[in-house]
């Protein structure tokens, strides 16, 4: 027939799991979601429902357990690793993994007592990203951020656009500037202090974003790219999608009220949508380990 | 046919908007949303299709906007308050407003050369709300937190319970406690420093989470209310709704390996409800002023 | 100190289940989400932490499985009522229940082969549900349908409102008019054929939405409930929550194009938001049955 | 420095249109969400905030309407060709566009005088999709269909799987089967009657979704994809992302009670992901045409 079994990928998304480190009474909490996909030589499955080669979904769920308990969490990269280096190296007919892990944030309940021992709140949306992709021997870390929402109340320009058919926009030289930043960046090698280049990285972004004087959320956008491959030779590229949530200035007038930038309407939908890569020359493309990864590829 | 209207109300749901407070340089941010209800005799619109009566929907939309425009929002209890009063007292057909307001907090971005001017992130997912129910001259105000989310990774037991039919639960004397917090608290009057009661019992309620040694949610609950009550004679009741997120421990036994309460499998439904009132005795009830709110009622 | 513990109550939210009747090779499928709630004398629990009264939350869940076990799930109305009945008639400290079923739809494949014995699609977002209230004897149960949407998209204006302060929406005679109908009503009586009731509410909601000429979604509304009592001389009220989804038409003036209705920026937020009872004039109200129901009380 | 600017694209997202054509007095509605991207030389804005070359997201969110007002919107496939042709054919600094569509379905309401003319209810969650990726001349068009949510009562196994280490998932010869079908699927040209391509691809991928005996869901998505391959020439090849919604049978026995396969529960999270691509041998790849699709790349 000409007609064949393309690439594939299984597994078990979304684990839920909170692992608590009980060392000593000060407790910490490592709150994370995990999503193991396996790749190889599955077209049996496919083709005629023989499972012999297929790990379950089941088994990978439980591994996700079972590594947490044999040697922690520690940094979301370090855990997808291990997970990756568990099947591919472990099973003959897995030849490659993407594991993914985020990360929600916890923070510690302060009480008349002071910091509790093991007391927490939720924190913001924003969560910290990895997703390993591992090829045979080659491992590609891509880590990142989502859900990290700011906001400029002035600082923001947007003209010098051209009157194109359909264009209607005015020129305006202060907006209130808003996005929910996504972010990946892929690192060149596996020897990395993760938590410390996450915790740089993620002071980079928010630096760039609210000392940039913004011509455009491109600007800004390049801005923050820049500023993260300036600050770290390790990281090969980073790449984002930027909503513009837009905040549109409420027209007072008809009731004779001037409204000098200060009451605006939110909108939900439509929203613009930036999306781009800040790379470094020198490095080869791996594009193969953005697949899948939501955003622009 | 002995067939009417019975109660009824209208209005604009989720009138999004932000105020910037640019009287400094440094800009201050109040974000909130807006749903603005009026009762009155408007039986007209519904039984013939006359809106001689109606207030349009988009009028109190807009007068959103110009009330935040005339004084600025302030505290939620405060703009709900105002959007009452205009309409209540302004409009003979109106003889009723239930005007709800929630704030979404945001935090000042810290950047190299410190606290920004007019940067923000946005915080967590932890809503502050006021519903202002205004019936004639009576004014009643109902503050609350919703979306906090707290979590003890010990100091939690759930046992005694009895074995009735259909019982499988484990007793435990060390289980994870979490849960969702959304508490409401009626006012007696409306002569309040909001802002400062709204604070002081955030901190009561995390509190008392915190330093509770739990023996059931229920208790724990209790001592939160119990609590914000005895720390503030101005508040008449507080109303709770609280999901019981379950954490199951895993068990990894049938590997050889134990689970020393680390390894914790987070479940999302279904999950527990407590729901529950503290109150004050010698107060009367007011319950049309928690008609229409989400929880116990 | 004079303050003490109010109205209560508590148990497990959100059980999935799904029912297959496996009596025949042509399976039936009943899909719901059971949430089962308990009142009575629970004052131990949150004083002291005293668990000898508290039937688990995770009981109730498993009640709901077992029950559906032993006589099948049949009208979501009747399995609410075997639950209330079962908490409520079997344990002393049990005073009361309120027990509230969703049911999803689906329906069945349509093969080459012709309907499908076992193989079905998810049907809409709409949901059948049912609260029963019982407080000792006395059983309350009202049925709803909710996520049901409704467009129209002509036959409906909306004009003749006054011109108070801040008002600047325009009249019209030809409008989009679209919501999505939360409908609650409530019976006299528990012997009720629920699902041909249910059907032929849902008929006659319809058919009204349909064949009003609108001059207002209050009018619609009101329509509809009174079309639902007259039909149904044992329902004693009917409650609505509609949302007013904007559709607006678009102004293509600027480029030398019309628009005759035809081309709408459907809006989501905020949106208008209309809430009223429609009820039997002789019949007493039983408000404690509606409490804690999504939409206006 | 080494570090420029990589791919990118930007446009505006989830525009909300519902078109209705008045054309005789039976009105159809066409409901759909736009999200138009372009790619080109916009290296300025990003580099220097220039944006003399930047089409405005707003403008491209007129053009949208105007569009929709010039010639109806007809198969989304058309309509986000006639986009992607608008910017890329219209203008130089354009090389590239990337057009999606989603189409909402609306049923018509059946009243007492038969199909109403203007009457419509919202249908299920179903959505049809059309992507367009536009590069100068080359024009790829992936057609999809996403939220078709499937169950089979029976008639699905899964056993055979390897017993590796941390596997304790039973084997079982009758399990409900159910996914949320996503898929996607490339045709060869641009000349197609898509509507008739839609319908009789959805109609393929219910058939075999239902006739197929299970032995795994990889199974299932094959046959699926290879039924749709063998029946449409045009199409290249059909990629899948079909979570696994598992059901698990509720074990009644510690009250004495069986279970026939006949109570299920049915769990959120975590779910088993089954990724695949079905395609035709001698057709050459078209990646850059999936990129950005949600699901397997």
């Amino acid at each position: 027939m000409g007609i064949s079994l393309g690439d594939n990928q299984y597994g078990k998304a979304e684990v839920r799991m909170v692992h608590v480190d009980r060392s000593g009474p000060r407790h910490r909490i490592t709150d994370v979601t995990v999503t193991s996909l396996l790749r190889g030589e599955f077209a049996a499955t496919h083709e005629t429902g023989d499972n012999s080669a297929v790990i379950a979904t089941d088994t990978q769920k439980n591994t996700v357990y079972a590594l947490a308990r044999l040697g922690g969490v520690g940094a979301v990269e370090d855990f997808a690793l291990r997970m990756a280096r568990h099947f591919v190296d472990g099973f003959e007919q897995v030849t490659g993994a993407r594991q993914e892990v985020e990360q929600h944030g916890w923070e510690r309940i302060v009480t008349s007592g002071g910091e509790h021992d093991h007391a927490f709140t939720r924190g913001s949306g924003e969560t910290r990203t990895a997703v390993v992709t591992k090829t045979g021997d080659e491992e590609i870390v891509v880590s990142g951020i989502s859900g990290l929402v700011v906001l400029k109340s002035t600082g923001s320009e947007f003209h010098g656009f051209p009157d194109v058919p359909y264009t209607s926009l005015v020129e305006t030289d202060d907006r209130i500037l808003a996005t929910e930043v996504t972010a990946r960046w892929r690192h060149l090698g596996t020897d990395v202090d993760w938590d410390a280049v996450h915790a740089d990285v993620r002071r980079v972004l928010l630096d760039r974003f609210a000392l940039t004087h913004s011509l455009s959320l491109q600007q800004t956008l390049y801005a923050m790219g820049r500023g993260v491959l300036e600050a770290h030779p390790g990281i090969a590229e980073i790449r984002f999608s930027m909503p513009n949530r837009h905040h549109f200035l409420v027209d007072l007038e008809k009731w004779g009220l001037d409204n000098p930038h200060e009451v605006w309407f939110a909108a939900d939908r439509p929203y613009g949508l930036i999306e781009a890569a800040v790379v470094r020359d020198d490095v080869p493309p791996a594009d193969h380990a953005w697949a899948g990864i939501a955003g622009f590829v």
